[in-house]
C-alpha cells in the first residue's frame, strides 16, 4: 500500500485484505515464528514483559500489514491451515492442507483476531489465530507428520542454507570428476558449524562430495557437540571475527577451504572468511550480519581472488532436501533436538 | 594499531611508519583519487569551502593513518613513484615506478606533508606529498603511457567490474557452444550502462560474446548518450529502484536477463535486479549502496532462483583488461571523456 511500486519485501505497509486475488492463496494461521533477531529485539525493548511484547508485536502488524519488525527489518515465517486458493494460483494447495510459509513474514499479509491471547513471550513461536495471504511467488510446504512441528519449523526456517552450499559443492566435484579419496576433493569450511544451518550445510557438504569438511565453533562446548555430531572431519575452535585466527585455524586443519561457508550470526566475519578460503575459492554468506561493502573492499584489499555469494534463502528443492537431512542424519537430528 | 586483530580495512587507526618491512613497498604520494561518495560527504560537511575540506583530510589522515573517511566508510586510491621496495615484497616494483595503487585508501596507511596546499577542493582529485606503504597482498600497476592521467585513474578506479562481467558471462558462452548468431547466446543487462563502470561492463560482455546487451539508463539524456556510444544492442530507459518497471523495461527489450549487472549507485535496486533476471541467472552487485540483506530476503520473497554475487574489486588481469577496453572501444572512451 506504501510506498507505491515497491515489492512487499521493501514496502512499509501491505494490504492485508481476507479477499483473495485469483492467484493468491489465504491461510488460517495458527502460530507464528519470529526470527531470533528480531524476537530478541522485541524481548529486550519489552524487558521481558508479555504483555508489552504482545502490544508491540499486534501494533506492528495492525500498522504494517505484515510482521516486519521496524528495528531489525526480519520477519520470520508461519504455520497454518489453507482456507481457500484462488483459481490461478500455481502453488498447488488446497483447502485443508496444513503448511508452512517458506518466505519472510517480512512480506506477507498478515491479520491477527485473538489479540496474542495465547503467547506468554518466552518463545519466539507465537501461537494466535489469524489470517496471511501468499502470492503467486510465494512458497509453502506441507507440514512433513513424521516430524514434531517445533522441529520441521526449525529446519525449514534455514533451509536454504544447506540447499545451496550442496549446489555449489556438486559443481566442484562434478567438474574435479570421479574420486574416490578425499585427494583433489573441495576442502569446505563450516563457520558456525554446530548452529542450525551450520550443522545442515556440513552434513549437505558431506553428501555433495567434499573430501574433507572443517567445521569452526567458538567455544569448547559446542566443540564437544560437533564432534559427537560426526558431522565434520576436522573441527577447529576460532573466533570467526579474527582474520588472522581463523585462517590460522582453517589452514592447520587442512585448509585454505575451497567453499567457506558463514553461518554465524555475529558482525565482522567478512575479512576471516575471504583469508580462509583458497585462491579461485567461494565463499557463501547467510549471516544476515554480513555488510555488503566488508565483504567486497575486503576481498580487493588482500587481492583475493573468491567468488562471494549473497545466501538466497531460495533454492530449488531446499525444503525437501533439509527434511531429507534431519531424517537421515542422527548428527544433524541432535543439534536441532539441542536447540529446539 | 587499533583495533588489534583485524584487518586494515576494519581497521580504525594504521601504523604510517614510513620504514618499510621485508615486504613492503613506500610510494612518494603525488595524487588521491577519493572516492566519490567520500568526496560529497565532505564537500558537504564543509559547504564546499576549501579551507575547511583541506583540515577535514588532514584530520582523518593524521588520527587514523590512513584516508578513510569516517562516515561513509570508503577510501579512493592514489599514484605515486616508488621509493623503496624490501627485499621480499612479490609486487615486482622497483625505485623510480610510476604506479597507481588499487587496493582501497581506507586500508593503505598514509601520511601527508605538504598540508594539501595545491588542492582547492573542487575535485576529487587531490595533489599532494606524502608516503604510503602497501602490504605484501597489496596491488599497485604501472601508470600507461598512452592515456592521460585522470582517464587512466578513472578507469582503474572501477576495473573489477568489466573483468568479473566478463569472467560470468565467458563461463556461460563457454558452456553453451560456439555459435555465430545471437540466439542461444546470453542476454545481459547493464544497469546504469551510461556510466564508467557500466560502460566498461558493456563492452566486456560483448567482449564476452553476450548475444543481447541491454543497456538501462535513468534519463533521456543519458539515452542519448548510450546510443551514441554503440556499446548496447537495445537501450532502455526505466528508474532501477521500481522493480515493476524495470523488469517491464528489461522484458520488453528482449529480457529476461541471464545475466544482470548493477553499476548504479542509489540504494534500493536490488528487487528489481532480481525480478529482471532469468531463473537460474546471475545477478552482479557493483554498487556500495548494495544491502544484503534487502538482496537475500528479496530473492527468497520471489521464489528466484538466481545467483547473487558480491561484486569484488579485484580480478586477476583487471587492470590490464579495462585499459584494453578503454583503448580499443571509442563508446567507452567517449563516456569516459565526457566524465573526466
Amino acid at each position: 500500500m506504501e510506498p507505491a511500486g515497491v515489492l512487499p519485501q521493501a514496502a512499509w505497509r501491505l494490504d492485508a485484505d481476507p479477499r483473495v486475488g485469483p492467484d493468491e492463496v489465504r491461510v488460517a494461521v495458527d502460530r507464528l515464528n519470529l526470527d531470533a533477531a528480531s524476537y530478541r529485539q522485541l524481548r529486550e525493548s519489552c524487558r521481558g514483559r508479555a504483555e508489552a511484547m504482545r502490544a508491540a508485536v499486534l501494533e506492528i502488524i495492525a500498522q504494517r500489514g505484515k510482521m516486519q519488525n521496524p528495528v531489525t527489518g526480519s520477519g520470520g515465517m508461519l504455520t497454518g491451515t489453507v482456507e481457500e486458493a484462488g483459481p490461478q494460483s500455481p502453488l498447488g494447495l488446497a483447502a485443508g492442507d496444513r503448511i508452512a510459509t517458506l518466505v519472510s513474514l517480512s512480506l506477507t499479509p498478515l491479520a491477527i483476531t485473538d489479540g496474542l491471547a495465547s503467547w506468554d513471550g518466552r518463545s519466539e513461536q507465537v501461537p494466535c489465530r489469524g489470517h496471511a495471504i501468499l502470492f503467486g511467488r510465494s512458497i509453502a510446504v506441507p507440514l512433513p507428520d513424521d516430524l514434531p512441528g517445533p522441529l520441521a519449523l526449525a529446519v525449514l526456517d534455514v533451509c536454504g542454507a544447506p540447499a545451496l552450499t550442496h549446489r555449489v559443492v556438486s559443481e566442484l566435484t562434478r567438474s574435479a570428476g570421479p574420486a574416490d579419496s578425499a585427494a583433489g576433493r573441495p576442502v569446505v569450511a563450516i563457520l558456525g558449524a554446530a548452529g542450525k544451518s551450520g550443522s545442515l550445510s556440513a552434513a549437505a557438504a558431506r553428501r555433495a562430495g567434499a573430501g574433507t569438511v572443517i567445521g569452526v565453533v567458538p567455544t569448547e562446548a559446542e566443540e564437544v557437540v560437533l564432534r559427537r555430531s560426526g558431522l565434520a572431519d576436522r573441527v577447529v575452535i576460532a573466533d570467526a571475527r579474527d582474520p588472522v585466527a581463523l585462517s590460522d585455524a582453517v589452514l592447520g586443519a587442512g585448509g585454505p577451504a575451497d567453499v567457506t561457508v558463514v553461518c554465524v550470526d555475529v558482525p565482522g566475519c567478512e575479512g576471516g572468511a575471504v583469508l580462509a578460503t583458497a585462491q579461485g575459492g567461494t565463499v557463501i554468506f547467510f549471516s544476515m550480519a554480513t555488510s555488503f561493502t566488508a565483504a567486497a573492499l575486503g576481498a580487493e584489499g588482500v587481492a583475493a581472488d573468491v567468488t562471494m555469494l549473497i545466501g538466497n534463502g531460495y533454492v530449488p528443492g531446499h525444503a525437501q532436501m533439509a527434511l531429507g537431512l534431519i531424517r537421515a542424519e542422527p548428527g544433524v537430528r541432535g543439534i536441532f533436538e539441542r536447540r529446539t
